[in-house]
């Protein structure tokens, strides 16, 4: 029988008992539980609830079923609805009435909270982890690979000219951000409800701030309703896995688009590529698309839990159960994808004749030779209208604009000289690009001083 | 290594091979990919294509494999990438060449989606079993509560008095439209891609149509591009599983709004029940709850693969391994939703006196006695708002429309006479409504006779 | 003061009302909102519950107003709520009492659900019709581009050698099965509600049979609760929309990257381009970005509707009026989308070529090559592995399989002969395909019949 | 012809036009597009790069157009894609060449961006301000029912007694961390992309630095091609408005319940109310129901734009295009309920006398019953079980706690004295509920004055 069915006659049956259970999945938790429980012991033993003897016995024996646990020597019974019956029950048969101390002044409901809360600062810090180095994997490629050009796109159709290392530390801005939102999420979680009880507070003279401190919570929760109602620190820790898969589906996409016969761009290791079981030749980037595809998990978890929160009054519902799956989906998700990305970063090979050949075709200097006429006095929309009418003239011919004799762009627009060949040659375009931000190879330098200290600053918030 | 290696130098370390493999989740396809594999080779053998003996020994190595598998005595290797591969790997390994030449004309593109088609069709039917089981209860308790008038609401405002068995019997109909969906979704799983091999077709003289024969498919997939890429099949059947749990979630939420102490409207049997490690007075709608609440994760999946499936280009795609978990998720969700609903339906006490006492407040009578003035020839629109007048006068009286002399009705409206009296009973004011779907009890007997027949009916489909 | 007004003391300030009001999006129903008040006008005089004079002053009236609106000289009053009071209100001021016995046995709760279920059905037809002309569009491609081969993908890597039109034909099956699931959905619509009334039926004696079939419903939904809480069939053609959104996406990507500078296996016209405002060369590929990037806000209009279902009680409640701007989203949306991707289609240059030319790269023959080996004896897996050790020597050499000398081959396999050059060849590859569903031209040929015969029969469901 | 078009040869049909125009959507920007403009041209005009003359004639004119937008007096062309376009189009008409001069080193990638991110900005701190009013209400209802009590429920099952003030505190906690969000999503958006021009920066010597100052952005992006391809700020927003929409949809949940004829604990304001076409007597929350209902949308404003995003190579795509309704929506959505909410909160009637009565149901004094027993030294889980039998045996006497002999309570646990009825006094298990967040009254008024604080706080970042 249950804990708590003192007033109930009938028990459920296995079917529906299984369905209530939340221990395939809080389970997990057990080490979070313990310790919290530790906590909660001690302080009230050090408030004289309890006495000394039985904090003393509750903290060795939690101790040991902890360890036992972690060895796998603990044998979870089916029947146990939750891993905090299944470890109080253990501890009331291994060490009696003190064990039935324990659950003073507490409830499951400010337990579960404060569990996954422990539970989520620690997988937001694995994250920034994963972060990191999928970050460090990003600048090194991009310092690496320094001089490389290749066709920067818009709508996938070459604009500009751009360094490869600036393409890649668009990426790890990306991650910059993503790691400040975890971090937001580990603070999110960081507020202890532990003494809430089940909704209302305890006549227990409970000391929270000594539990919270205990357990490394930097405050404690102001209101025990909200306490032990509140799940948006999971929320907000789903929200930046969800973000930050988002991004990695773009660098995905990019690697798969790069990879193709038709690109060239990148060849994958071998190491991250597989095979076909039925078509010899093929190597596919099969890692890239499975971090693309998985980023609908992600934010199908986080679908998940906002559609469970909906519309739910004051203060624990059951439907709060739900809550750890998905989160712990998100967060495992995009730990592994984090790392995976980082693997396949540092180990591609690029190929960079194969970018500067394609950064050769699609006009990428008429923005350039628009800009000279502009520098000459030409209103810019003129300037605009004028290559445009060059680049159709390359079309139907079939040449370049460096082609272009200085006859035929005179006849389209008088201020053309013969120094207008200057705006033609890929490595200038790109250097011209001087200001801050920019492709040009200073601006990159700067920045990547910029990406690198960045990444240090963060390093210290782990 | 794995069966692809072939052209590779490097392989992939023990995290990527594991981020990779889909073997932990599609070992639950075995004995699809079992089936459609013995299909396959019985082909192959009748065009003569692989020799008879070669198909025997294979049918019955996979037979073997099959039952090892059943009887938990079949280890699987982290190395293998997915149950495909395990099971080819070992016929290979136990029954040497002939297991090599399985895979003839056939890629894992076309057999995953043969083995998920199959998949897909026995759990759409398993979840029309559910459905069923469910309609049946709220059937049978709307038949046993056949005379129980509750206050009918609209806004969770007393609207008009119902029966509770037309309130039951809504949930029925909703559950019918379930059925339909789940029973699209298991015809658009119901065809069969394979012989469509990678995803070109095959020089080989497959007949596609034995094959799908052989496994129950009404037809065959017309274009190889699409077999291997198309999971429509799964989007529909995520699609009726989370329209299916939002029903549910609608009938849990008037279940635990009913359970209140409030409402007191019904008690849910304890097997159904759960109380607090810290209240020992609760008895709490858990389960009702957790239905609630699941209805979460189901949308979620159903985002989760619309995600994963945007934007990929032809044909199959990595991205696509994600497809199967959150399909199995919202199969295996919907179903003990189903289940424990019917349960929980089937065992509640209904508390007709609350319900009745409930029913008699909020003046439900009203629109009855507008209803009474319009027939008197007074205009709808007149007549709705001398009874407003005459509830406002209730209102502050602290009275019931009932109680409100004559004279007080007629200084509204000098149509009201003595037989007004009978428009404000409540038995009477139910029956009246007789026409088709209404609440009157003959009207919702022509009803609960239509809800067996469509049941009837839809369980010829299994 | 609204028509509800008689029991209120105080009215709502401008900023409530405003926010109350569903008028801005439901007066898009103005039509369906008269045509469903005619045929209740029509049903209440034939069965002599308004006077046949009444019925008369009322058909009229509602007559002059909806042309009033066709022509846009009718005023809406931003105090009205919706357009159901917004209508009525005007009939009252133009007929007088007459008008105000419309209502009579009506709620605006079946009244606004028949309103949206007719507008749900000639919307599903709409796109029904634009989904016709996409596959239209998409056959015709295929078929004036018969002979055309390009690399079939899988993870975007070159595969084995396809038809375009066997590609182009993937996605009209796609769109086939988008039909169905907008025809099912435009039967979930096609159901009355109209006589459920508030949410119990009604004492009048309405006809419900006879107003739905002057309204052109298939049948008539027997539960009056049901009737008016049920938005399942909105749901059925968002979710439609959501799956064709998808598919869209899908094609839309392949045409963003073959008219990349890198494939140029596409130029689309200019009528479906557009340029940039600094780059005078651009020219993007926009119509097909904004197709893609759409299917995100449709699946938002699915989740939508899903979230604010969830656990609402029965029958009606104001949540549900947030149903209509999706949905009228979803379809606007789909149906844009559907004409201009057909349009694209049909107007785009196919660069057959480099289309071509690319099928030449990747070892496309590579597994015929091993079908091949394979059906002179060897072991499928055995040949893959042969090849597999083939391709990797063209690597190291920068060669094809073809350019390989026999000796060469045979060092690898001793069954190789002179005959294995016929494997090399595209376009035998592509004709040796010849199973139902292959890419093989004469198997093409008979898809193709069967697309069109598909087609012919769907276009005779509207 | 588009201010693009000169490459071009073709133009678009009219439906195309419109179904690739942005205007209907991003006119609302035009006051950001103007200001944006404007501290454009005062840079170029400060480095040289155009004229004073010309930048003074650019500045009045986009002044003017400004006014003449505000004042309705401009009128727009159905063949502008975009408010950028029809400013600048109108600017060259009305000042020819020096208007012809604005867009030099600008890009429209980076010209939406700015846009969009000062729109960002600005909404995020109104969506603070409405947060800060809803805060406020809640705060104010709190502290003038300082002394009601209710039943305080978990699982919707009476729990504890709890003082409304506390209660409705627990929800401005709520908001307080979405004032969080919003901050954060405004931070998010502080940060200048003005000066990446199309993506990769440009070769005029723009100072980036200047217009970021002059527009009020706290920061420049680093990198060019993030800068025109980042979203995440809008994601911020809509995701800050989705947790803060699920939030309003709890509060509105127990409005509507509350304001139930069985709950009846509180009676909604007529100017928050609205009544029934058919029936007279209705009177219905639907304010709230709307609030509850509007969540979805949120939400799935917040799906639209991860699924836009998802796999969107760099840098700019025309996808993005789609960034700006669903934000839009969720900040207007969002800001309205909250508006709506506090007016409702603070114009609701509390039926404190209700409150009261249902708090004396339920046996909510059993905790305290129990803790009673343990602080006598019984284990707390004994207690619980000693308890569990006394409710059980109450509920087959149909009594409650307080009407239990002595004798009984004996017969379960010798423990029990005459003081056990201390702990059954409401007011009395109240009050004793004293430690931090506990709903004893002082523990509440210290609350209190956190929360007004925090408001203090947070009202400085405005």
């Amino acid at each position: 029988m249950a804990l708590w069915s003192g007033r109930f006659e009938e028990g459920q049956d296995a079917r529906t008992q299984r369905f209530g259970a939340s221990l395939p999945v809080d389970k997990a938790l057990f080490a979070q539980d313990i310790r919290g429980s530790r906590a909660h012991a001690a302080m009230l033993a050090a408030h004289g609830i309890i006495s000394e003897a039985d904090a003393a016995a509750i903290d060795a024996g939690l101790a040991a079923i902890g360890e036992d646990i972690e060895a796998g020597r603990f044998a979870f019974d089916a029947a146990d609805e939750d891993i905090h019956m299944a470890v109080e029950g253990e501890l009331i048969r291994r060490i009696g009435d003190a064990g039935a101390r324990l659950h003073t002044g507490r409830s499951r409901n400010d337990q579960v909270a404060t569990d996954t809360r422990l539970w989520a600062k620690e997988r937001a810090a694995d994250l920034m982890r994963a972060n990191l180095a999928l970050r460090e994997a990003l600048v090194e490629a991009a310092q690496a690979h320094a001089d490389v050009i290749l066709p920067g796109c818009t709508h996938l159709q070459h604009a500009q000219p751009v360094l490869l290392s600036h393409h890649l530390l668009a990426y790890a801005w990306m991650l910059s951000r993503d790691f400040k939102r975890l971090a937001q999420a580990r603070d999110a979680a960081d507020a202890s409800p532990l003494g809430a009880a089940a909704l209302a507070g305890t006549t227990y003279p409970l000391d929270r701030h000594m539990t919270a401190g205990a357990l490394g919570f930097a405050r404690v929760i102001p209101n025990s309703l909200d306490a032990v109602s509140d799940r948006d620190f999971l929320l907000d820790l789903i929200y930046a896995c969800s973000v930050s898969s988002m991004h990695l589906s773009r660098l995905a996409e990019e690697i798969i688009i790069w990879s193709s016969a038709e690109f060239g761009f990148i060849t994958l290791s071998d190491a991250f590529s597989t095979g076909s079981s039925i078509m010899p030749q093929k190597k596919n980037p099969d890692f890239a698309e499975l971090i693309r595809g998985k980023s609908g998990r992600v934010v199908g978890d986080l679908v998940g839990l906002l559609v469970t929160m909906k519309s739910l009054p004051l203060a624990y519902n059951k439907d709060l159960q739900e809550d750890k799956e998905g989160a712990m989906d998100a967060a495992g998700t995009l730990e592994e994808c984090c790392w995976c990305a980082a693997g396949m970063v540092s180990t591609m090979t690029v190929n960079a004749d194969a970018m500067l050949a394609q950064a050769q075709k699609g006009y990428l200097a008429a923005t350039d030779v628009a800009d000279y006429l502009a520098k000459k006095g030409l209103p810019f929309r003129r300037a605009h209208e004028v290559v445009g009418h060059l680049v159709h003239l390359c079309e139907q011919r079939g040449c370049d604009l460096a082609d272009l004799p200085l006859d035929d762009l005179k006849a389209e627009c008088e201020l053309f000289e013969a120094d207008v060949a200057g705006m033609l040659d890929l490595p200038a375009i790109v250097a011209a690009r001087t200001t801050y931000g920019g492709t040009g190879d200073e601006a990159v330098a700067v920045q990547m001083g910029e990406a690198r200290a960045d990444m240090e600053a963060d390093s210290t918030l782990l």
